[in-house]
């Protein structure tokens, strides 16, 4: 994959960004009432993703659409966007043989935009770990293939978090391919302790998964074992910055957390990556002062209801210093994605 | 109850420590395997919590022995101690009948410590949630005539958040009777998204699950019901300070949520007070940006192994103007607890 980064003032690099496909191909798996994923037409410009003969979500064409992208990208001031599927396309619950054909169609569709205009579009595409070795093979196609740059996975597969020890075929494979994993939350932990409208899973519910998520691989010591993996965390790890430092002064003052783990919680955790989708300038400052200035990027959630609606103005409210302002804006995004 | 409260350079007031009895009274219920707690003699100064048979927790003697914790304060800078049970003894899975008993035992206990220290010692005591009929007895007779200043409350019952509309009616008979009241996280959500040795349940997912406990009360709408309400959360509120930013956007762009909640996430979320139990100078100020300088206390979870060793020198840390450390120290606390 041919890429360009201009060298001085560049745009920003928005790092989460999700696709939903115009169509889906049909099904033609064996396991009835399968959930497949289809489109239905809806209002001018939306169309509805329908799973198991529901409306999951109404999407606009600014899910699929790589001019209507490129027009608000413009007006956002972002150089470029990762793209990576709607979370819940992942679809860990198919069957594997299923989860492998619609994670092969998702991964073609993201190559295709990312052909279309190289300069302007990454991608991160999917693969069905709910069968590692089927996710392994599907990750070395669209990186070393189609040209990826990475895998968006889910926080948990099936209630398992990403950072159990069973992954870590997986995460060997990402660490030879030398892909980029997004971690973001999917079938989120805490449900049954939210009150209020069901948007309260994706308000309340996230920001507390990916913090478990995060915790998970810092806890099971994965970046132990894989020092060369680039993961970043949504959401700007959700809960992890107020996680972290009681996990560190844990692991300080008992013997048995600290024979679990060699490496110290926040050490662990400056190894990864995260985006600023945080909503506020005290949290980004905060996770900033937490994991280091080389570990955040901007990251969006367009075209989503709760998308960071101004990501260069988000950035200067910091009030950072024009190196670490350029390093949010893209040099950290580009290191994590290994642009050239 | 009397009380003292020195009006210039007060020492601290330490709203989260913990009590476990050096004795329970023996079970005299008749449903056979109830999770009655127990106590047995363990190493010198300590006892195990025995709950079923195993071994819940070995306690030292500060955990009942009000001179060993007299020695203790003395030694920290703190003046006051606010008590209340180790949460796990609040036993919600027990008969409603049980825990009324339970609750009782707990309530004279800590009603003992504080009769023969009342200008070193507060309570909050138990009350048995698992029949809101009985938790409001018992919280009107801890207050009302044991002189109790509060109820400590799980953040869930049973799995049902704390927000939850069903407690609506003991809330209302706290604020009625002046209760203050302290959560504390207890059975947390998000256990299966673990991986590393059993401390992580209190590690973290008690941070997480008292975020969603906070935040089952601000979408559920409790303080606009109750307005006069005082409610504390334990571990400075946990993941709530970056859950919020995020229930503001939301609220501010989305119609269902705002038709859901009156009020906005963060203006209710600066009507609850929270200790400053977070390990980090960066948390604690991120915490008293969110939330303002007038709703931050000291708790420190003595005495069990997590507990904050230092919490005069954590706010010294904080490099705030002397009217805002003299608020954390002693003033916020005073005036949550009602303390004449």
């Amino acid at each position: 994959m041919t890429t360009h980064i201009p060298t001085a003032r560049c745009g920003c690099i928005d790092i989460h960004t999700h696709v939903v496909p115009h169509d889906f191909p049909a099904y033609v798996g064996s396991r009835a009432g399968a959930p497949w994923p289809s489109m239905r037409e809806a209002q001018p410009c939306h169309r509805h993703v329908m799973v198991s003969g529901k409306v999951y979500r109404t999407v606009s064409n600014q899910a699929w659409d790589s001019e209507v992208r490129r027009a608000d990208m413009e007006r956002l001031g972002v150089a470029r966007q990762v793209l990576s599927p709607m979370p819940e396309l992942l679809s860990y619950w198919l069957d594997a043989e299923d989860g492998a054909l619609l994670s092969r169609f998702l991964n073609e569709t993201l190559a295709n935009m990312v052909a279309r205009a190289p300069e302007r579009f990454s991608a991160l595409g999917a693969a069905p770990l709910q069968d590692i070795d089927r996710a392994i093979r599907e990750m070395e196609f669209a990186v070393g293939t189609l040209g990826l740059s990475g895998i968006e996975v889910g926080s948990n597969v099936g209630g398992v978090p990403i950072g159990d020890p069973r992954f870590w075929p997986f995460f060997e494979a990402a660490q030879a391919c030398g892909a980029a994993i997004f971690v973001h939350p999917l079938r989120p932990a805490g449900m049954e302790r939210l009150v209020g409208p069901a948007s309260l899973e994706q308000i309340v519910a996230f920001p507390g998964e990916i913090g478990l998520a995060a915790a998970s691989i810092v806890t099971g010591g994965l970046m132990s074992r894989f020092p060369r993996l680039r993961i970043a965390l949504s959401h700007g790890g959700g809960a992890i910055q107020t996680l972290l430092p009681r996990m560190q002064f844990a692991w300080e003052c008992q013997n048995a957390l600290r024979d679990a783990m060699p490496v110290a919680p926040m050490e662990a955790a400056r190894t990864l990556y995260y985006d600023d989708l945080l909503y506020s300038a005290t949290a980004i400052r905060a996770l900033l002062d937490t994991v280091g200035e080389d570990r955040l990027m901007i990251g969006t959630d367009y075209p989503f209801a709760i998308m960071d609606t101004d990501p260069a103005a988000r950035v200067d409210s910091l009030g950072l210093s024009d190196a670490v302002r350029e390093a949010l804006r893209w040099r950290n995004a580009a290191r994590w994605l290994n642009l050239a």
